[in-house]
């Protein structure tokens, strides 16, 4: 029996895809350049004992499980390895139940972020985290990466606000991890564990969140910088100021252009960067924030700095920032930086990025969470120029060296994935490279899960991986 | 030589403590009925170098360690096992810097809670993790225990605003987990696995937290119930209004006179239990706040509700609120549960509570962080009587089914240390067990971390412990 065969009577026949043409769209993410590799099968499971089932099925044939959501990933950690088996979740995309009491919502890995906000939402609720990508990206992908997005200035990234979460592990056990009330601290955080793992410890079949009130309608302040230095000043005055703004996001004029040559918004910034804040402070104290935030600006150098007083350039614009990553897709492969540094080296790092742009010949767009200090230089090369392409990957290196000069993270929210593996392994010490080996290794004793995402996993030698099967 | 000479040799004389008399103390936390055992010797380090010198020696030497904090613990985390070397981070109590840009702090474990609050404070910073413990119970502790406290139903528990840790692992190494930055997805969360873990992983160095801007000024606010479960309907009703107060505590009739016949505060509530909540909402929204959660407690039925508008009287019953352990366990051994549940069971709960307090012929005094589903049953028992001490330890384990009856979980924020074992066996199912024991094997491979603590580890045999040496 061929071991497709034996797969096809583990599994329901209409969930399995073998056609290499369908299955090319599930074999990588939106990351630039990063390798992948044939898989054996992709699957589309519709439920969670179909995920054990297939999970069993790999434990068996020692097949790798390469999980995924919708697939919008940046750096490469979906991507398919020779001989795996891809467990797509996109089909498992029900909002399970909303408890408007309890401000919970239990979903499949497969939902869309915007119908979760969409749904909840209906009865008075918000699901904070907001990447970019949230129209098309899926929770369980938001999970596996700890997806951040607009609002994590004040509201925080995903894991926070994820109480529990259903998995199949790398032992082929269903499980249950987290928590079942507001708080606990019934054991070890297992669920905090699996939040941005990317898919090395297990396949998440359910997730319940936790959900806010609507906030306040919100009150957007623009800025205008005649550079990104005097922008990234803008940042650090705010958050020097005690300010917490409920987005605070730079775009710069090379984004700008590029979302308005696409949609022709009408969006016409006479300047290098500007600086979008937003407070959804509620009354008068709202006032006062966007008061103190267009007065950071100004200290800041800004040409202009006001309170939008028009919903709808305001929307303009924060739209803009949320399509800039397709927007410069369309001029040609971008390679798409995450790092994350302290919010007060934000003026000093942006200079060196344009250094680099500079010194590597390589147009570098920038768009940054800049409240967080998250920055997103863009790097946008022609289609098919090799050398182009060659000086993009030395600057994207020298990127990931300045963040960690200046004491950051080579990912704020993207991931490892493929892409950065190296600038963890630069960021983390041996020891904590060591112990992550170990926790995967007990936890997933087969070395099936994802292996050599994030870090260079050692699967357990056989004789260990026996006596260590839970 | 002997164990202790060699001890000696590892470390300074002067921070090793063998004296039965003098190591008493730091034998045990404040666990009512929780066994402890001779320790080998208590060593009270002043530097990481010390700590770690400690560890190794332990590791060399086969030697259990059991870290501690100030010992305020309520589940027996912090006892000694036979023959262990306790580690007591008391003397490591220095705010190391403050960050008033950033908004961080970095401090030793050994600092109490609330004077890193006064220290932040001077920069117009707030740490929010306020166990009522606080005055006495130190960071390290509180990170250990993933410690909640008052503010927990608005701005979240101790693991939310730890940053990163500096830890001597299992295997003798200084490491440091945790972000550098407001977010990252820099591999796993072994910070957050961290925070929790009761001492089982390792020993917390260093603790880097985030804080906030101080707060506006609150606004109190007090309800008067003629019943417990009527109080448990005010809980329910806030939280079906949307409003997220940022305190929601019970205090039963029998706690608030016990801390009156105590400090004479001339507490006079005439109602079987009060709500005390705040809302530190800006402005309008506060009073908009306010005035929704009074509604809320009369529409529960309240005999008495306002706004306080009398800082003192406000001040007077959050301190009794603080006060209440201590003057309860001025009357005898007091046994604290520390269960958690959904919001809207709290009024069922808290019903059975009673009920098994009669069953039983128990005092169980009620106090809870209310707003959380947070109950801390307090069971009181005359000094000496055995019999009333086995009917307390009865109802306690009763506590704990209804809890698990009701979807709950036996610990909220005091953790499971060794009274709650069981319990957690429990609650949790056999794989996630499993998964536990896997973990502290892959990170603590000579089982000398706190062993027996949280779950039964089983360390790794010696072959195995040997070729999972990192």
């Amino acid at each position: 029996m061929t071991t497709i065969e034996s797969l096809s009577r583990a599994l329901p026949a209409d969930i399995i895809i073998t056609d290499p043409d369908v299955m090319e769209r599930y074999l990588h993410d939106d990351a630039e350049w990063a390798p992948f590799e044939p898989a054996l099968a992709v699957i589309r499971p519709r439920s969670t004992d179909q995920v054990l089932a297939a999970v069993t099925w790999c434990i068996d044939n020692r097949v790798a499980v390469v999980p995924r959501g919708s697939g919008t990933g940046l750096s490469g950690g979906a991507n398919s390895l020779a001989g795996s088996l891809v467990i797509s979740l996109d089909a498992m995309d029900r909002v399970i139940d909303v408890d408007p009491v309890e401000r919970t919502a239990r979903v499949q890995p497969g939902v869309i972020n915007e119908h979760l906000r969409t749904r909840v939402a209906e009865d008075g609720l918000w699901y904070p985290p907001d990447p970019a990508s949230a129209p098309w990206s899926s929770i369980g992908g938001n999970v596996a990466t700890n997806a951040g997005g607009l609002c994590c200035v004040k509201y925080g990234v995903t894991g926070e606000y994820v109480i529990s979460l259903e998995m199949v592990t790398g032992t082929g056990k269903l499980v249950r991890l987290g928590r079942r009330t507001t708080k606990d601290v019934a054991g070890y955080d297992l669920r905090g564990l699996v939040v941005g793992s990317e898919g090395t410890l297990g396949v998440i079949t359910e997730i319940t969140v936790r959900l806010l009130p609507l906030p306040p309608v919100g009150t957007a302040i623009v800025g205008y910088f005649d550079s990104l230095v005097a922008a990234g000043q803008g940042v650090a005055n705010v958050t020097a100021a005690g300010v917490i703004p409920s987005a605070l996001e730079l775009v710069d004029k090379y984004c700008l252009k590029a979302v308005d040559d696409w949609k022709n918004m009408g969006l016409s910034a006479d300047a290098e960067a500007i600086l979008l804040a937003a407070t959804d402070a509620p009354g008068a104290a709202g006032v006062e924030e966007a008061r103190t935030i267009v007065e950071a600006f100004e200290a800041a150098g800004a040409t202009f700095a006001a309170v939008s007083e028009n919903d709808e350039e305001a929307d303009a614009f924060f739209a803009a920032r949320r399509l800039a990553y397709p927007a410069l897709e369309r001029l040609g492969p971008v390679l798409t930086e995450d790092i994350c540094v302290a919010r007060s080296k934000v003026p000093e790092v942006l200079a060196r990025i344009q250094q680099i742009a500079q010194s590597h010949d390589t147009v570098i767009a920038q768009i940054a969470h800049a409240g967080d200090g998250n920055l997103h230089p863009l790097l946008v090369t022609p289609p098919g120029d090799d050398e182009a392409r060659q000086r993009a990957q030395a600057a994207f290196e020298e990127i990931i060296a300045v963040a960690l000069e200046f004491g950051g993270t080579v990912s704020g929210e993207h991931g490892i994935g493929l892409l950065k593996r190296d600038g963890l392994a630069a960021e983390l010490s041996p020891d904590v490279i060591d112990m992550h080996v170990a926790v995967k290794r007990a936890l997933d004793p087969h070395g099936i899960m994802n292996p050599g995402k994030v870090f260079e996993s050692r699967p357990a030698t056989t004789s260990q991986a026996a006596s260590e099967q839970l």
